[in-house]
């Protein structure tokens, strides 16, 4: 639907460099860390400058009926911002305004600001943006809204759609509408605001959000302990989630553990079936109080080993060993990278499901979890060359999505479905529900110009 | 549209004792606390004991082209709940199951228990529900997820949507859909959990919620302030947010401070502007810590007075005055019940302004606030008996709900739109964002069965 359409009228109604049409410079844009084998070649790329520049975009869109593919940092994990054969890529990165005010606690932020830019405007007024996805250095603020991204500390501050009071969005014609605002409470109307949040760009292109800041977090305790035993790990989770809130609650199994201590050699314990890395943010001395309870709660299940430390420093290099699981793991292999998240109470049956899973299609599968919040992202290590085993790669990626829908979980906790995971969404969410999916995609999008083939 | 209908089927099937049609029963069913004078008279009020029964009565109210009101425990004060001529109203006031979780702590509650013993179940587990209206004693938890109900602790807590992880929800067709459940996080299509709160039976009608619990709540400790300058309590507002995060922090000025005296004597000081109520439940000692840090704010913006106090008893007394405050001045006259919220900043201005209508209409507009999230409650005063104050009070309720909208505030911060809100609606959102609302509403009821005039 596209070999004749004539973008002068695009190039001139917006402002210089915006639209990139070289094949070469529009390869950066086809793929996200998802590598999706089957992403398109554009039509042309729009770097935004401004709200009004993605309504000039989308209203071409409209105009000669070309796909939309919005776009933020790149660095989604479900394909959700692969391009589409002929599409119009609009890629936010250029739109990176940020204002903070204390007073209110708020921020507004443009789209390609990086989460991590967001945390450090916050921290310059001693104010805390809390979602941190582990990409949280290169992943955007606008792809974060986008798939309502979670992150370590969600077990204790909730996720991104927790801080979003409100948002501008292009819709699918090219109108902005605003959303809510900077007030904590408001209640008038529907809660569209929210709708957005996790829409992966199908029902419009976010463009400017106001975020909730919270006061800085006081500095952290941090625990370590791993086990001999899988069970005794998920069982201490539990024991924990149950009476306190810590403010990070990770897992890590043998296989990344290991990982992990090839790249950084800092002396993890290549033995143990599985860690845990927790942290409590409570004022000090309660911090330290609680880690200690957590301890004790790890000894009395037969933990191997229970180290604590109030240095933020040392807390943080575990911090980052866990951060690094998955750039670790990616060195023995591609990755099809999961997360499923299960009741928390399932989360045992779920990482041993997973392990006979990774024994039944013989390949090998490294789990680590936001283990407080239940989800968790079984990283499934594949040699692209062997096709053999990249069908069961594939049939595991497959299977582990169908063991965490028999547990009473969920296909994606915080990446999205994107177009990876679409072929699960009629499983997960049973005919009626998908049915009320579509129809709120199709009364804001009923010409299916916006991120086809994502989600739906 | 109702005059002839049988409701013989109906009847039949449902459980006996479900359909009323004594028309001094029905009275019971047709306001709620906002005495709504347009309210009209039911055809038939169902009280509902399953989600079957709400999907036998939607699917025939649908056959006959019937109006569909959604009912919870009638406590709502925007008439959102108002009964319409020849309607079917749907009360849930009889599905009153609970299941309580500790381990994955979430609960599973029908929408008919009130809030209050939805906080004692968890409590007997040692959780928490943190979200806590004034009316928490006599308002249900489904009209709680309907309205988006927000309370006293939301300044550090958040409001109604942030605890609920997952929703039955019957349709504008009389499907039945499960949305989300007691996953943590779940991004696995779009955000229809969070669409639906808030949406005040406009979309569909809730018959179960899966809401998040959090560990019991600490000891408070209690600040009281009070100011002969009500610029010195809104400033001292803002000093304390910026910094802190207390646990409660209400602002009640001089008309409800008189108010709950005259009904108390618990010798609140008559002559003060304002009064703030501050609460911390950090851990011990931190909470008193804080609220130490607190009274030196208060002290450097010239309180009055400042009483502190770690005895729960005293502390919650005080809480108990600042809800008594609804109650104390309505012996003055009728309510028009205010709900508006501004960016904290606006704060001062708000409540300034509200103090100039009230001398140029020539009412008393006593206003109590959620100060840390900047929502108020200015509560206008008349005698219903004396039309020209009725007009000079009606005529305030406007001016208040227009002033917020020039302050960037809203028009309903907690309440909802429901029937006495919506005329400001358009003014509030702007045509587009209310375009976006009715394309959403129309996608979902395309009859408009569901709570005709509610919101829009």
């Amino acid at each position: 639907m596209t070999g004749t359409v004539d973008l002068a009228p695009l190039v001139a109604a917006l402002p210089a460099t915006c639209v990139v049409v070289d094949p070469d410079q529009m390869g950066g844009y086809r793929w996200d860390r998802a590598n999706d084998p089957h992403a398109g070649m554009p039509l042309a790329v729009v770097r935004a400058t401004s709200t009004q520049d993605v309504q000039e975009a989308v209203r071409f869109a409209v105009a000669h009926r070309i796909a939309v593919v919005p776009r933020g940092a790149g660095s989604g994990l479900s394909g959700g911002s692969s391009a589409v054969d002929g599409c119009l890529v609009i890629s936010t990165e250029r739109m990176r305004a940020i204002t903070v005010d204390p007073t209110s606690r708020t921020a507004v932020v443009e789209p390609g600001l990086f989460n991590a830019e967001v945390k450090a405007a916050a921290a310059e007024h001693g104010l805390w943006y809390p979602p941190d996805p582990s990409s949280y250095e290169f992943c955007s603020i606008g792809g974060n809204v986008a798939t309502n991204a979670g992150g370590l500390c969600c077990v204790k501050y909730g996720v991104t759609s927790d801080y979003v009071l409100g948002l501008t969005v292009v819709l699918a014609d090219g109108t902005a509408v605003d959303l809510g605002g900077p007030r904590l409470k408001d209640v008038a109307g529907l809660s569209l605001t929210k709708l957005f949040i996790g829409s992966e760009g199908t029902l419009g292109i976010i463009t400017r959000a106001v975020l909730r800041l919270i006061p800085a977090q006081r500095p952290r305790a941090t625990l370590v302990a791993t086990f001999a035993s899988l069970d005794d790990a998920t069982r201490t989770v539990l024991d924990v989630t149950r009476r306190m809130r810590p403010s990070m609650l990770e897992f890590m199994d043998r296989t990344s553990i290991n990982a992990v201590e090839d790249l950084t050699r800092m002396g993890l314990d290549r033995d143990a079936e599985a860690m845990l890395v927790i942290q409590s943010d409570e004022p000090a001395p309660h911090a330290a109080a609680e880690i200690g309870q957590i301890g004790d709660i790890c000894r009395a299940n037969h933990a191997a080993e229970v180290f604590s430390t109030d240095d933020q420093e040392t807390g943080e290099a575990f911090t980052v060993a866990r951060r690094m699981a998955i750039p670790a793991v990616e060195k023995q292999g591609s990755l099809l990278l999961e997360d499923v998240g299960v009741p928390v109470p399932e989360l045992g049956a779920l990482v041993r499901g997973i392990a006979a899973i990774s024994l039944a299609r013989e390949v090998t599968i490294a789990v680590i979890a936001h283990a407080g919040d239940g989800n968790t992202h079984p990283l499934i290590v594949f040699d692209p060359m062997d096709a053999d085993q990249s069908a069961r790669a594939h049939r595991a990626y497959a299977e582990v999505m169908e063991l965490a829908i028999a547990l009473g979980g969920t296909i994606t906790g915080e990446h999205g479905v994107g177009r990876l995971k679409k072929a699960w969404l009629p499983d997960y969410l049973g005919q009626d529900a998908l049915e009320l999916n579509k129809r709120i995609k199709n009364a804001l999008d009923p010409l299916g110009i916006l991120n086809p083939g994502a989600i739906f």
